[in-house]
């Protein structure tokens, strides 16, 4: 039996702990997705105690992760997001923790409590009063900058608004004791969701930022250019696109122009409306990307807001979101064709939540990769629901059997806490246990070397050659 | 290597056997949802021989598993759910077993033999005459009720029409020598299924066992009502719907009127009209459901009777049943949010046919968790062609993987068979492995207190208080 | 730690090991589809050196497996498909080797350095010159045929068009010198796919081989009929369908005339119209092949041709192609029930492209048995994207689990190369190691006789069986 824990976690060969200690685990991190709030690096925000920094301050901005497994046990809501106690929040999320066997959560908690905090104890109702001390003691000497310096991150991409003045980073590129390399990515869904109620007032709030008045389809093009080239200023190099669902069909400039128009009155728009104009603004949007050697991301699948009523409650991005499971294959090959018909589809990162569509997207990927570029599109890893133990051993299994693995630019947080690089660690050593089988069942040679490069280059390299930062 | 089904059959782990043998075993079962028919029950049915209890008296109430398998070996449909004679159906059943390698028929039929009737011979020609010989003595001291309590079970729910009498049900409540708790189970299909042919014929039997006609949407709510209350107060707390394709859109009390008007003149209903009509009702349903503090059950995505051929020569349910693909999520969402948006929502098991949607239903689930009740809404478990090995083992991982395994009510049979209990020690092995699995792996921390309580707790205690019986 | 590909590759049990060793590992080759070239099995081909043999020719007619794997690498398409001279091209594959790490490619590679040429050497930059030489030097005593007989196949079923006049497949029919039985297989997707634009030049080709014009729905079956009797005189058993969507609606013969006179003029078909021309005449073929006791083959869920840039510079079935992931159950079924209803379904084997379809498929299967037919339809071997590892133990769980392996046909190849028969070594190991951990777990006994006569069987006695070659 192994113990819980230990320092061979996950690792169940000589090869696999080989792998992991000593190519893995001394990579930096190049978090290239994640939803950090660039004030809180640039401010090197400090946590009151434990309960804030893992399940939020009582907003809306906590881990919903956390949230649902609570709320799964029936607790109620003020313990949850609410305004309970601190203590009595913790004392909670420690009631509950055992009952996350098989979780992440449990994995993901431990992990934080040991990489940040050095406490060992295992997270169970027994421990609470010493976990709450040791944490809370620690944490006088820890903030954001000192988290994200003890697992060496190198580099971080926060998620941006089109419309962000993106001050915090400008004053980050200014300071020179930042370590962590802070960059924005390039979020315009708002942009591109013509049929929500707020796409008018966005689309006017875009306008003033660029200081005209946007009335077409082409002004909107213009400005979004601007911002592109605003970001790409400001040493963005990344796109992010929640294709909830993926739209997409040819259509005239007039058509679109004539659909923005409805959008801007908040009229009803159909879905064919949206595959028309969507598509036409994920190519425009795709061919300015590719003009600059950007990397765009795809999202795709995520089924929003299913609790309408905790929706009003507390807001979206709670915890109330699931997997979407319509038809993806025929209209993302057509978008991501009409880019490569001109030899100008960028370089793609494709995400989807639903695991069946595993196979799907590592063989379309394939379909779309370019002479020069090493692994141009790229499937992407595991994601939300799925970043867990089956959904990455899933992922890393469908990339190697229908892709090259070895081109993979690996692990992301897709994260707005800071506790969240031992999900690094979680990847690196379910990927090393892999690829560890792999030799030890004779099914590759035991050269260590090669393997150990590739490991690396998952892990690291490959997201520097690729992203280019 | 391992002996051929010995006492730790599917456990490989100390910790695995531990936890099976201390905890698992010795639960009492709640069988939650089946189809055994209540007389039986009730007159305590014995068996001619092993043919009439293994595979069905030559009529179409038989076990459709081992008739598929029957079918497949290309023999004659005589032998299988026909006139043959007992002893020669029985012998073709033995002919085929040895071919069954990998598929759950081969367990389960082994472990009827070795649970039931003592007989440890491995089912083979050789051995069929010294099978046929030992069971059928067996037989003559076995009975319906004696099955069950060989096997502990405290609480059964049949599966039952809202126009029942629960006649069977009502004298069972008289009868102090039951050992089992048997309760019905509100199943109204045939009220939600407007489009089919005898949707009519099926309101005018609700009306006559009502007392008045029903004309009306409204008049059918109020029957419904009716019946809801007779079955709560023949100890029903609990519905089933077999949503094979899950429907849903808002719609007016007029709208849904006239679609059941069309209904009643057996006139064709558009998938647009089936939406709306099925889902008014299954919300008013729901809210039935909720105030009483039943659990609704939704058994997702049958596609049934493929061969209509066979449908005519020997009826429904008899293995001519597939899987359908269509989507589930955005209609399903939407449902459940209609129940959910006045806090309507009752209890709820979500069962998928199709594996592909387990990550969907599971994650789903956890967007509608309530105050107050520990795991309100259940991915269930692994149902009809899902219940065998993969398919539990797929359900286990995703219900720890983005849910909380320590709240799952637990398995049930599903079946129409005295012989299925072994499907309860079947999915408690596999959970005991997968538990055990966590430990030895230092997944867990070794703490067999705590995970044999959650093994009992799945096993048993869970559904206790979840469905309140 | 295993060593690297040994006589035991992917088998870790005794009992694996025997199964392979003493019972699949001498079994003959049945390729039943495949995609050689007539000619070139009939002249004996000769290969240049090995980057013909393993790459292709600087044609489209290459292994696009390896090609994809290429691409992926980022090189010149010239290295690819192209033109650059042979021994760099060799020199890119080898360089990319490496990368292949966990891919099937990786053994694929291997086994077939191996099996045809006796290299043992590890395929990497360091070995490139002595594989060159020693490929190269084998190749000259190595031939078409010769691959053929060095791993005993009985026989192969190539693909052909209707339109065909099988002039290769007559030669070796009269060829004593010939060890292999080479038929040919019907494929008549061109009569089906109305939609195409080359659909009207295909019909008139028909027609010229025919002798007769075809201006009518029933001229084109009368004409299909008589080319499945040309094929049958032949020696045809086999007809072959991709059904990247699968269509059927229920149509009168005159709809269908109107539909097929459109297809002729090239007017734009609908996705209705579709479904009734291609539902009619796969009845119409089923029915033909029926008569004539032939299999089916459906291949479902292809989409194809994803770059059209790529599609324009080198032409389809070069490496651009993915999965689809549209409903399939509903018509499938109502297209297996429309023949199945007047008892004119032929054996079918149904494959599919998207793993979240494997149960599906395994299960609808088992719903269309029939008596005096030992699994009369069958759940297709791993296919294209799925023919791999992980694709295949998929397909023999799924098999296993709700079908009976037992029956199972086994393996193809699928290919157009002469390299690709350890392919089947690659899928009988796989199947052995999973049979073998059957008996090893105790899940079935340890009776060697039996389970190595199913070994046998699915090898290769199932296929003689089934097909009746």
């Amino acid at each position: 039996m192994k113990q819980f824990m230990d320092k061979d976690f996950l690792l169940t060969t000589e090869t696999a702990k080989t792998l992991y200690h000593d190519y893995a685990e001394k990579m930096p991190i190049i978090d290239y997705h994640c939803h950090l709030v660039p004030r809180q690096i640039f401010e090197d925000k400090k946590f009151r105690n434990l309960t804030e920094v893992w399940l939020g301050a009582g907003d809306r901005y906590g881990d919903h992760y956390k949230w649902r497994a609570l709320r799964a046990m029936g607790f109620n809501e003020e313990w949850i997001s609410g305004a309970a106690d601190d203590k009595e929040r913790f004392l909670k999320f420690v009631e509950m923790m055992p009952k996350c066997i098989g979780n992440p959560l449990y994995h993901w908690s431990h992990l934080e409590l040991r990489r940040y905090f050095g406490i060992e104890e295992v997270i169970c109702p027994e421990n609470a009063e010493i976990i709450w001390e040791k944490a809370n003691k620690k944490l006088e000497t820890l903030s954001a900058r000192k988290m994200m310096e003890l697992f060496n991150v190198k580099t971080v991409c926060t998620t941006d608004d089109p419309v962000d003045s993106l001050e915090w980073h400008a004053k980050m590129k200014e300071d020179k004791t930042l370590k962590t390399k802070v960059l924005p990515a390039f979020r315009p869904d708002k942009a591109i969701n013509v049929e929500l109620d707020w796409f008018a007032d966005w689309v006017n709030q875009l306008a003033k930022v660029v200081g005209y008045e946007i009335k077409s389809i082409s002004d909107l093009t213009k400005a979004l250019e601007e911002r592109i080239e605003f970001f790409h200023s400001m040493g963005c190099r990344v796109s992010d696109h929640a294709l909830d669902v993926v739209c997409y069909a040819p259509a005239t400039v007039e058509e679109v122009n004539a659909i923005f128009e409805k959008g801007m009155r908040n009229e009803p728009i159909s879905m064919e409306e949206q595959d028309k104009y969507k598509g036409y603004i994920l190519v425009f949007l795709g061919r300015q990307y590719a003009k600059r050697g950007w990397v765009q991301q795809y999202h795709i699948g995520a089924l929003r807001n299913n609790s309408k009523r905790m929706l009003k409650e507390i807001g979206p991005d709670t915890g109330f979101d699931a997997i979407n499971d319509g038809a993806v294959a025929p209209k993302l090959s057509a978008l991501l064709d009409a880019l490569d018909a001109t030899d100008e589809l960028p370089k793609t990162i494709l995400y989807n939540l639903n695991n069946r569509d595993n196979y799907l997207l590592a063989i379309l990927a394939g379909c779309f990769m370019h002479e020069g570029i090493r692994g141009k599109i790229q499937f992407g890893s595991a994601w939300w629901f799925l970043d867990q133990q089956d959904g990455m051993k899933q992922q890393i299994e469908t990339h190697c059997q229908v892709g090259l693995i070895s081109n993979f630019v690996g692990m992301l947080t897709d994260s707005r806490s800071f506790l969240s690089y031992p999900r690094h660690e979680y990847f690196r050593r379910i990927l090393c246990e892999k690829l560890g089988n792999l030799i030890e069942n004779g099914e590759y040679p035991a050269d260590l070397k090669v393997v150990g490069k590739i490991v690396e280059d998952i892990c690291y390299n490959n997201a520097v050659e690729y992203f280019g930062f």
